[in-house]
């Protein structure tokens, strides 16, 4: 007898027809006699009407209030898919994040998971009962209502299974698994069976999005092994565990391309101590998450000089220029040019830590397509380069094939 | 600086520019220097959405699971309200009702009130806080979600109020308070400035729905002075409060008119003992609530038997019917009658305790009216007679104008 956790995000649970659906596919499971605890998302849209609700009162409603106000979506989903359950004759019993012992620091809206005590789950398993655990929610030791923030539900699910030691825990998705590229881009992608936590996070911080990082993170730190499969069939999906010796014989397992970056270049930048340190340091204070960063020497006249080139999230660009167009003064760099039209390319694998000439082979297979490099950074099994925009989907494609066949 | 309860149905609460214009009447409140505390029900139509979509799922949904869904409806309007205080620059945080301490019993969908633990309402009121309350929840001594059943925000208005021993409850609801008659019909209906709880008790049971009995009960059992007035305007509304003596000078208080009530007579009856309890023992087990029960002597041929008449709630007519005649073959009646088409006119008053011929005086009324009696029922404070629903308007006004003028 296992114990599994799944988790149904806002798509699956997006009306009650959906939510039946789920309860049927819990029921298969119960029958074979395995312990389920079921971690529910929103229902699809309420996360939004709710939001929409609190903005139509004040642009920057409270946090804690907003927290009160969010975690009504996930409780209304649980009470609905116990009583699916129930419908279909399976004996549930759901829990807000509160009632299932999961605590949190006080950070409201993006709040941290500090522990979980599920003595409450453990008696209801006991009973025989389907358990529903509102996802992206918790409390305080105080006892305030607290949300997760993004990726939260998945967050619950991966905390939840690592606390309750479930043999299995099961990420629904409206996609079948982890792919080797996105199919829409690249016809011949193909799922993956397994994949390493670490090659998860290159590709889930990519712009692969079928999981946030966090949660990514969170299973790897306590080796919670999950699967990301689809609600909508049967197939079997990607397995995230911990890297083994075979992973490492594929030197490349995935292509992403990531189309939600910009590029903002100092030209000109005085060449002394402390200029990158005050310029990424504003950056951050202004919150803006700040990914590739490229420094090169500029040979012009007069004083030393380089430009700097940095990569950060698109909608944060007006934002982050007006950051630097703050300290032109003080720094006294020449000019600014930011753009959109830039994609950001790479390929992961933990391969790449014991083969080498994989970047040669990448560049190489760039250059036969005509792609111009902008931009590199390496890590131990990533390279990311970033090219144009307009002729990224392109060499994706001819990356998928080199490394990866079709 | 006085402590204050205010309550706000969902009508009040409808939608954002309705929570705003509350939040507006509450900061008036807060200027003054007052404490408040805010209880405030579902907006309106949310609870009915909600369980709407349970029965979609399931006709006859868990009670457990309800009240966790139904609980939402009253946590969405608690954080709205918060924020829109915090629109307008006043202090506030939001509880649920297990926030603010309120423990029920296990009776999930009509939980009843066992005690109110109010430490972080009072907290939150000393550091100058508005505090909004969840109306209608509460949650179990094992920390299940209960909700209160009809009329339940008021109820925790009230018995919040006696918890913080607030000097004053403010019911806010859509009319102005009570009057002595439904102003819709008897146009010189007056607003009353105030009421005993026996008085609003009759009136409440009477099909004047201003507010529950359970919470007037309440209110009277700890002695918990409110005033019934309208969200809409300015007027000072009823205050509800004990009898005093000035009370009793005035005989009739109010009339009421209840359409909702049928009739069902039991026709040759026998005449022997243990037949009531039997009839009203099996209508009681099928939860049908009984109000008027007359019986006369029925002076027929053959063995003693009489006539046996009680009214019950219109809903419920088919079902006490029902019930009747399977006793048919164990008790032996010669025949039932039942019928919609009767109306219940009440006069009521504390007053009537020292005042003789008021009954007379309602009679004679009745007969200049030419509208026939067919049931009587009298209390210490209160005459009704069922009479027949199309004269029921008619008789209401020669009433009203008989007793309380115009």
């Amino acid at each position: 007898m296992a114990l599994i956790v799944q988790k149904y995000g806002g798509t699956s649970v997006g009306n009650t027809q959906r939510i039946r659906n789920v309860a049927a596919r819990v029921a298969k499971y119960r029958a074979q006699g395995d312990k389920i605890v079921v971690v529910v998302s929103a229902m699809s849209g309420v996360t939004d009407s709710l939001i929409k609700l609190a903005k139509e009162i004040m642009p920057l409603p409270n946090e804690r209030e907003m927290d009160v106000l969010l975690a009504t979506g996930e409780q209304t989903t649980i009470a609905l898919t116990a009583i699916a359950l129930h419908s279909i004759g399976v004996a549930a019993a759901s829990l807000t994040g509160a009632q299932a012992g999961i605590v949190t620091d006080g950070v409201h809206t993006k709040a941290r998971i500090q522990n979980i005590t599920p003595k409450t789950v453990h008696d209801l398993l006991n009973q025989g009962k389907v358990v529903i655990v509102a996802g992206f929610q918790g409390e305080t030791p105080e006892g305030q209502i607290t949300t997760l923030g993004r990726g939260g539900s998945d967050l619950t699910a991966v905390a939840l299974a690592a606390a309750l030691k479930a043999d299995l825990c099961q990420i629904y998705t409206d996609v079948d698994g982890v792919y080797t590229a996105d199919p829409r881009i690249v016809p011949g992608a193909r799922k993956l069976d397994e994949i390493s936590y670490d090659e998860m996070l290159e590709l889930a911080s990519l712009g692969a999005k079928v999981m946030q990082s966090r949660s990514v993170e969170f299973a790897k730190k306590f080796g919670v092994v999950f699967e990301v499969r689809s609600s909508l069939n049967e197939n079997p999906g990607t397995l995230v565990k911990e890297e083994t010796k075979s992973m490492e014989d594929v030197v490349v397992r995935g292509v992403s391309l990531d189309k939600n970056q910009a590029k903002i270049t100092l030209v000109g930048v005085p060449d002394k101590p402390g200029v990158a340190a005050r310029i990424f340091k504003a950056l951050g204070d202004a919150t803006i998450n700040v990914d590739m960063i490229v420094q090169n020497i500029s040979h012009g006249s007069g004083a030393p000089a380089t430009d700097l080139s940095f990569t950060a999230d698109k909608p944060d660009l007006l934002k982050a220029q007006k950051v630097i167009d703050g300290l032109k003064s003080e720094i006294g760099f020449r000019d600014i040019i930011a753009t959109e039209n830039i994609g950001k390319l790479s390929i992961v694998g933990v391969g790449m830590k014991s083969h080498t000439g994989v970047a040669a082979k990448l560049f190489e297979t760039l250059a036969r397509e005509g792609v111009n490099i902008d931009m590199i950074s390496t890590s131990e099994i990533k390279i990311s380069v970033i090219v144009d925009l307009a002729k990224g989907e392109q060499a994706m494609k001819a990356i998928h094939a080199a490394f990866l066949g079709s």
